[in-house]
């Protein structure tokens, strides 16, 4: 390896501090308070009413990008800190980015109005990073994963105005701009900051029993909310209703045939906590696009029966083949959470407008902003880990990987004997070297 | 022991992708989603603000059955995976029945409509396959408890229809139909499922630091969102409120007198996990039946602090004479949360509808609600043993009871020496020899 | 150190039983429900809506109360069992106590009436507690610290009453009367129960990796619902909005900072979770009093981008003089997140409020509002501290400090060998020595 150093001393405080001014005076500059003129007369109610109903919804969905990714994440071993640490700092900067980016878009006289709708749509620009995030977790440096933040919000929020405002396509759960644009997103970086030294795994790049008990509040919190984020920006009402109830359904049957297949391909039918974390969330990513349509519940639920399959049997064989054949070291398996759903999603969405059950949503419409989300993706993605991948943003070298005590304060564990509390130290000294 | 086979590897995939086919084959006969034309007209304000309206306490229900028991139930050393896991499957599969079997009761053209009031209910049927699950936490195999899941709920539609229509009795939170129900029922299939070879009890029967930390994050939901349970179907308004304070303030003196008495009974006058994270919640379960009633603040509050006392006396003192004199291993203590608070609950509702506190309440048909409850769980519990003791279902040997790696891939743990990592593996031969 | 005697058993039951009992008289004498006559008109919806529209900020609230003070304290070692139940308990308590002494004020006929606004400002009022109970976390038993609930309680709901009613300031998130009195109170306390015994630290007086993630949970549940905090008691509508969207600010640029400056300070760059799970706190503490004025959201994030540079620099530097110098032994470091970020929270209003930004703000009476605040927790503090020093309140000699062993039944520990399970009841034997 290259003598990197991982230093972050005066890099990271720079860069996040930097950026944080810069956001402040874009945010001066731009940014107000929504008075409420346009979106008050949608409301039978009054404004009064409008600003709280929508505030469960919000804080549903930031329960999912900050507990639900954050801990999510966290089923590696040495990682927990690093895992829900930096998603807080990912998410953090990417809503004031996001609030930004998406908001140049639907400016009014010169001036991004801030409202409840606009900072759930600034929570939900984040989550396409945490995806990411998945798919390189272990191997970045927060510096890195800055630079990525600002360039995977602003390309995203270029594909959702294209992808909404100008090819007018439904994607009420953003199976395809958040789910299948994240991933592949992940997966190009991934894929240009391929680690041959990894090729044959890493004692770190596992689990512990604590670590999976961690990573299932994650799962949890992620699962129940997820029918708010597949309808928060739907129409109130029925739409809305539609969006939670084919949510659930699509769900719960996702559980079903995720536990059923990891059973299967187990050794002796053991349950598989990989999959269990992770697969029976892939229902709520594939109902997504179609969620506010009238698909029926049974609908709803062969969908989350079919991402269930898909996304176990995408752990257990197509992950590894991945990382030995094309040199995509997909960490968390985001490809099979987000990536194959997501397009069963959008393809889900192309037969469901093709069968009209969308006013006013095309076949060709929906399958052009499918491909559009993974172009874009890709191509950032790739653009994106060129430059990550310049040796001055403190990656760490291929034995640190997965490893907190390079960028943390680890204390001592407990269980260790007072005459070898040398583990941390002795970790640290690897990455200082 | 006879040589059971635990290997879930055909059994569990075909009984699982089995029942959610065959859901999913009834929802495409008789689910559609609810166009509103019923409840539209109870609310003042039009239908986009009823459906959102009611998601909040939809979703705080939700947090309740995936998080609060999923975790309440981590505190044994060795089975969180299941914990978490298998409430997560059994959750997820009953709110699926659940959703059918109530929905029969109330068809519309032959159809079910499903609304946000329906999948509230659907939750609330599988919350008394939760508490069932815990009276046999560690002793069953996921096989065993899908077909418990199914028997409990179609049996609790019975009761439910016949206590709510039929005898027309008040049960605002359930301490009839769920909570004495799912104890009763679980203790019933305990009796029936009995192990001689764990009357001295089991060396995995027990909670670490960790898992008892674990276990408090489910106490805590628990107890936050009871309010919201007690409330959910309550009429909005004025009743309503009646049932969110009263649950509140009875759960507030449960505390107290919880962690009085168990500081009072144990050794030294130090504080017992096991209590606290159960006979807190008590105040909850017995407030359940008379939560919109107008008995007062003070009212509800006596009857959480009498809930909290009977409560931990019945997990130092009757717990264990249940195990060793009537052969009931009740691994949660349900009858101690769930059960006596259950039977408290349906005589306050007795005695509350007797005074007048209610309109329209009358003790007999409150008293009749509350036999009806028990009788149906005891007879059905009973059956539902029989059947699950069946030996084709997997079902563990007593050595390897409380033990994830029965059913589960178990990570080695950071703390076991290089030489030493056998544990997990050694567990594993056990299981499968 | 003298022979303390920290066995609860009689002292424990008997104090938290009489002060339940006592409290139940009072509500039986004093509270009523609510029958919105007076709240009624204020809604243009009706009863159900206004009811229904607030439960999810009281849920909010709730949580972070619950289980985020709950678990922000479980970073110690041994000590998780304490923070987590302890807080449940005084809390439980707590909030009925605030009930009845924030009623007084509010008297209607000679009754409290109980509604969703009173409960929320009750657990409110608890969180004065729980902000004390971090800065003496370890070294008090559970009867001291229910003194002090009563105590911390009663004086609080006396300055808020000076605050809001007479000087009629504002502090809608409560900078000023809830994390600058709850600090300054908690501190003197500390600095009179000083233990020159702890000079030199105590080995269980830090974290080990597992306790760091469980406080990760109390953090992030905290700055999620920061918004809800800040907004609960705002006036519905524009003005809520601007509270919730300005606390959401505050807390997002200070993340950044706290990173930094976390960043900055630490060995070799690396970050701390002591900052990442408390500093990036305290933009929301900060923006407490200005939440709902008009600074716009760069003024928000000016002060959040402060807080978090403050909050960081004071654990760093101010904590370990505070103890070596001062005397005070602040184990969860409160005047770093509540208790400069409270005053720099109070000094924004001042500022704000001179410069127009609320209507019928005057800077003199916030000046005012905090001046009061400050003062009544330091007199109170150390009247209550003077109070739990009396050696009869089970108070743990300075070995047993930050042991959950001694006032808990702790389970033996996974990892240790069948040989040495000695460790839990090794420490037991110190303590009741």
């Amino acid at each position: 390896m290259p003598a990197y150093s991982t230093n972050m001393r005066l890099k990271f405080p720079i860069v996040a501090l930097a950026l944080e001014i810069i956001t402040i005076i874009l945010f001066a500059v731009f940014a107000v308070y929504d008075d409420g003129k346009t979106w008050h007369s949608a409301s039978h109610c009054g404004s009064e009413l409008t600003s709280l109903l929508t505030s469960p919804v919000f804080q549903d969905v930031h329960v999912m990008i900050f507990i639900g990714f954050g801990f999510l994440m966290t089923f590696l071993k040495r990682y927990g800190f690093s895992s829900v640490g930096i998603n807080l700092l990912l998410a953090a900067f990417g809503l004031q980015w996001g609030l930004l980016m998406q908001g140049i878009w639907h400016m009014d006289h010169g001036k991004i109005k801030v409202n409840i709708f606009k900072i759930i749509n600034a929570d939900f620009s984040t989550a396409t990073v945490l995806i990411s995030f998945g798919a390189v977790l272990g191997k970045t440096s927060p510096v890195q994963l800055l630079i990525m933040t600002i360039l995977e919000i602003t390309i995203f929020s270029i594909n959702e105005h294209l992808v909404a405002s100008i090819l007018k396509a439904n994607d009420v759960g953003a199976s395809m701009i958040i789910h299948a644009y994240g991933a592949y997103f992940g997966l190009a970086v991934a894929r240009v900051l391929y680690r041959p030294g990894l090729r044959n795994g890493h004692e770190n790049d596992g689990s512990v029993y604590h670590s999976d008990m961690f990573a299932m509040i994650g799962t949890v919190f992620l699962w129940m909310f997820w029918p708010s984020f597949n309808s928060a920006i739907a129409d109130p009402g029925y739409t809305q209703l539609t969006a939670v109830i084919n949510t659930y359904l699509s769900l719960a049957a996702c559980v079903l045939s995720a536990y059923a297949i990891s059973s299967l391909v187990e050794h002796k039918g053991k349950l598989d906590m990989v999959h269990i974390q992770n697969a029976t969330l892939a229902g709520g990513v594939a109902v997504g696009t179609c969620a506010d349509m009238n698909i029926e519940p049974f609908g709803a639920m062969l969908i989350g029966l079919l991402a269930g399959v898909i996304s176990t049997l995408g752990f257990k064989y197509l992950t590894p083949m991945l990382a030995s054949n094309l040199g995509i070291q997909d960490t968390c398996g985001v490809h099979n959470l987000h990536g194959m759903p997501g397009i069963l999603g959008g393809l889900a969405g192309v037969v469901a407008a093709a069968m009209g059950k969308k006013k006013n949503a095309t076949a060709s419409m929906q399958a052009a902003a499918l491909a559009s989300s993974i172009g874009f993706a890709l191509v950032g993605g790739a653009i994106t880990g060129l430059i990550m991948k310049l040796p001055i943003w403190g990656q760490p070298p291929d034995q640190n990987c997965f490893d907190d005590s390079i960028y943390w304060e680890v204390p001592q564990e407990e269980e260790e004997n007072e005459g070898s509390l040398v583990h941390a130290d002795h970790s640290k000294n690897k990455a200082e070297a």
